[in-house]
């Protein structure tokens, strides 16, 4: 059986944007890796109506709830009596959890105040947890067929307690089988274009998940032991389908995808920007061990600097504005030359807001691409912000980049 | 009255802890600005049942849900049919947000698929919110008194229309009291510094709320209307203490607020990066109307461009090694010549993973500026990876133009 999940944060510090939860994904992290699945994740503030109802709300949903925060000494950690009154428990003394305070108060020579004397008591029925390293425990209440554990929201405490005391119990309770995943990373296609090229492959609509952003989509495939086909097989019928607007199979990046053809290849390549402003140097400089292929990159953003440092005619821009194919031509030929790359690739444009004509709109982007074999150039036009405009555009030279290196590939 | 507000945040992505979700932060510091307090936060996959009860559930307890997400054209988003399943409403055709649909469609030059009209179905009496940048519309439903508003997942589709169309409108119907506000943005100085800092300065308990990144540190000041002393008493007082380790108090970034010292003073500036790899320049070029005084960046990023292109002699690398305080003022000073601009600056250093040695470890960076008045130059030692050493650098080297700005503001 697969259990239904829920994860529940509890603590006003997270509702009010105060404090960045980090519970949730490491629990996630692990869930997943051992294949279970997580159906909902609650934040709730520490108010005991507030929580007495969260916690009615997951028993009546899901089979197992993971809980953290609010069972520190103070008064505002109200968990255990929400839980409590949720279900109309009264609260016992715990003489095994009181014993672990005292001795860990000892040890480090405080002196233990009534306060924490308070996190001795836990829900008549429950089952206390060993908190190894602080003073609050677990705790471990079952109604109605859901399993409730209650965690500290310190983050080593409650990751030291559920990677030792509450996730092995529930892997060794249902025994999950962990998925089959693939993943294909695509662009030059609209999400919903490439719903409708591969959304009737068999099984694709409970395993296909679909991640738009400004690089592409990512599809990720993740597949049951019950489907007609496994992740690998949907992977491959994907890609047969989309070709080349697949730009990788394994998560990696485009500029990772890029760097690797480049070293395979041993070919060098000279970036000049002027619309994306930096932006496509930076990408291909994230990758680690991009200095053995490029060389360099330039910023040519006025017009002098496209004449100077890359040697563009300016009667060239003269005639046809700096945002146009020819002035694409020549600054990826400019860098070409100026670097000694093999490659030479370019981007000239209007990011926006300001810069647009009718003749020339927002958005209007060329690309250069520079090689012994000639000079490709390539219009586009974006249509959204200066910031997605240039981001949008660092991934079209890039996967540009990735076609002419493939095609080299494919001539040799 | 104080509405009880929840945020509803769709998607298995966010579920499986493949992506981080932004959408909920965002919206609760427009709410708390505006003066609202955020009850409950739940994240549902993109199932149909875990949906529909998530919308009852919500309907039951709160006043307004703010759910984002599954708005898209493919079969795994589902929120839409998901609302119209959990209240027993048929969906209709709504021929306005068809029209826009279309009407986008036929701007960006793509052919339109059925599954975009789908996206054109909303509730039976429900109203559709304009989505100014895509497809999926917003919506609003309501039942029970309860307010739903349904938004896209894509964060700059969702914040236009959160801010733009939704949050106006709730703040209307609710006329909240607005807590008092203020931001004062620092770097240079450790998160537990700062609190030592400021952290006892009356209220500060109750009104401090810092968000610490690569970029230094930004405190968000929120006072109530008791507090004993008000937000921008409260942001002074932090200014008077911290002095010129705030680079900012309205919220601006460091590139903006170099961008408005450069345009103010009519200098311009060159950009020579070697480990930041692009990243200075794309910063400073995200801000608009950046070419009026950003001339060039040049990215050096092997030892011949760095002679080829800024005039580093050979002999300097060859004696002080490309990462050296020597090699950072040649940058800088190149690039100030190459470009013609009154300012240049420089970084060279260690990005890593690899590349360090003893002598000089992965993360040692050198930053150079170079101006009329000289050449100052500057070592820092950063911990972290590739990525983060670059962002992290890139702020050092703007925060150091700032200071160069502002002293000949000051000089003046």
């Amino acid at each position: 059986m697969t259990p239904v999940i829920e994860i529940l944060i509890i603590g006003n510090e997270i509702l009010s944007g105060r404090t960045r939860d980090q519970n949730a994904s490491y629990m996630i992290e692990g869930l997943m890796k051992a294949g279970f699945s997580v159906s909902y994740i609650s934040v709730v503030g520490d108010t005991l109506s507030d929580l007495a109802g969260a916690f009615r709300t997951a028993v009546d949903r899901s089979d197992i709830v993971f809980a953290t925060g609010g069972l520190g000494p103070t008064s505002d950690d109200l968990t255990v009596q929400a839980l409590a009154a949720a279900f109309g428990c009264e609260l016992i003394l715990d003489e095994k959890v009181l014993k672990h305070i005292e001795a860990l108060f000892r040890r480090r020579n405080r002196i233990m105040s009534d306060s924490n004397r308070k996190q001795a008591y836990i829900p008549v029925g429950a089952v206390s947890i060993e908190n190894a390293i602080g003073s609050a425990p677990g705790v471990l209440f079952e109604r109605d067929g859901c399993s409730i554990y209650l965690m500290p929201g310190v983050p080593y405490e409650m990751q030291a307690m559920f990677d030792r005391m509450i996730l092995p119990r529930v892997i060794e309770s249902y025994i999950p089988v962990p998925p089959d995943a693939a993943t294909v990373s695509v662009s030059g296609i609209t999400e919903s274009e490439l719903y409708d090229r591969i959304g009737n492959l068999p099984g694709a609509c409970d395993s296909f998940f679909y991640y738009p952003g400004p690089d592409g989509i990512v599809v990720r495939i993740l597949t049951g032991k019950d489907a007609p086909l496994g992740a690998g097989a949907l992977r491959d019928e994907v890609v047969g389908l989309l070709g080349d607007l697949v730009f990788s199979t394994n998560g990696e990046s485009i500029e990772q995808v890029v760097g690797a053809l480049l070293t395979r290849s041993h070919l060098t390549v000279g970036v000049a920007e002027s619309c994306t402003g930096g932006l496509v140097t930076d990408r291909l400089t994230n990758v680690p061990g991009s200095s053995a292929y490029l060389l360099a990159g330039v910023v040519a953003y006025s017009n002098e600097s496209k004449h100077e440092l890359l040697g563009v005619d300016p009667g060239l821009i003269m005639q046809h504005g700096a945002v146009s194919a020819e002035v694409a031509g020549a600054l990826a030929d400019g860098i070409r030359r100026v670097t000694g790359a093999n490659i030479g690739i370019s981007t000239t444009g209007i990011a926006g807001p300001g810069g647009g004509s009718a003749e020339k709109p927002v958005g209007l982007m060329y690309t250069g691409i520079s090689s012994s074999s000639g000079t490709d150039i390539k219009e586009l036009q974006f249509v959204e912000d200066r910031l997605i405009n240039k981001r949008r555009m660092s991934h079209a030279v890039l996967n540009m980049l990735r076609f002419h290196l493939k095609k080299r590939f494919e001539g040799l």
